[in-house]
């Protein structure tokens, strides 16, 4: 039998999703609290890797069972109860056997939390910038990732994967109560990718590259190119579609 | 000259606005950063008390100087530099000399929020409840508050204050991503009185109190009649009016 696990977390505490040798990841902390709960040994296939600080509201994985589990919302309700407040559970369901949390996935959606003063309720929710920024210019530039499908430019260099090619459906910023926040959807996302593509469309809010500039460093195809990866406490995986 | 500083905080790490000999709170931390920019003695005065562990993301407090300062966005900058993550200036502005943060208040407003699921981002900033709520009783109840002025029931017992009337102007729970929030409006506030109102109002959600119950409550004034008082981590004082 092979179910599917929704749930939440907040990653300050956490090196990322993915089990490190020498770190706590949500991977093993979930991992521990389900083979604890379930009484046997559980491989968990999350959605994708969130790097270390990087927040999900919303993450799925998958996993395999012998037995079928006969009260779903009781071992949702005794997960919550052992794991700690910064990871929860909306649900575990029952899925296809040729489903995969990664591979059946057709689309991911990040958000980008920005400050433009000092918020004391979101130090570990978003990134602080002090100086002004122009978010019509950022959101020409954020309008020209949906022309592109090549984004080496904004990938970690020597990653594993076979291309650079994403399809990105929807790139913009928009005002909130205390700065502007980027929600970004696409089929899939180079590792490092969104923000790398925040921290360049950063540059051009400050005025430091104009929109032409901008598609020129993703013509490049040259991470060295890009703007500096902003930090990791302002964003959120918030949706993954199947 | 008269000065009156607005600001926010967390007050997760605090004992509240209130000076206290042997704890740590948001008055000392204040108060020793304005000495040490100003390098004079200040004596803040607080638009009210908050209690332990409760926010504010709009506070005022006045000061007097001596000597008037010339460069104020410059003062809010050093403050917030020195000042921890968890307290932010967004103003310092001279008033009128019979400006008094207290007494010149005209209005108070306080947010509470509540989760009624697991959420990893809301642990310090919402009080969960894990049983179903009628939010439309809730809201009923919650509409008989402006048909009252004495609020003895909502009490801390043994204040210092000479009556326990207050009026209130606006009482509402209304849904959130992840829950629900209630906005209260009044005059002023007894000690307490937010978090036992909740508090109240929730026995009504979960259908342990009618809405004529609630109001007996009140007619009662008496603080054994009303329901337990809330966590001190949903409240947020979130505007005072002048």
């Amino acid at each position: 039998m092979r179910y599917c696990i929704k749930f939440a977390y907040k990653g300050t505490n956490y090196h990322g999703w993915q089990e490190q040798p020498n770190d706590v990841s949500v991977q093993s902390v979930l991992t521990e609290a389900l083979c604890r709960i379930l009484r046997c040994h559980v491989e968990l296939t999350g959605a994708g890797r969130t790097d270390a600080g990087v927040h999900a509201k919303c993450m799925f994985a998958h996993f395999d069972l012998e037995n079928s589990i006969e009260d779903l919302p009781l071992i949702t309700n005794k997960l919550n109860s052992i794991l700690p407040n910064d990871i929860a559970v909306d649900e575990v369901f029952p899925v296809a056997d040729d489903f995969h949390a990664r591979f059946s996935a057709k689309s991911r959606t990040y958000n980008y939390f920005v400050t433009t003063k000092k918020v004391p309720f979101m130090t570990e929710f978003a990134a602080r910038f002090t100086f002004p920024l122009n978010m019509d210019a950022m959101n020409e530039a954020a309008r020209k990732l949906l022309d592109y499908t090549d984004f080496t430019s904004f990938s970690k260099v020597h990653t594993d994967v076979k291309t650079n090619n994403c399809t990105i459906y929807h790139a913009q910023w928009e005002p909130t109560e205390y700065g502007m926040v980027f929600t970004i959807k696409a089929n899939r996302f180079l590792r490092n990718m969104v923000r790398a593509i925040v921290g360049t469309l950063i540059e051009v809010g400050k005025g430091k590259l104009t929109v032409d500039q901008f598609c020129d460093i993703i013509e490049k195809k040259d991470r060295c190119a890009a703007g500096m990866s902003v930090p990791a406490q302002g964003l959120f995986l918030v949706d993954v579609e199947y």
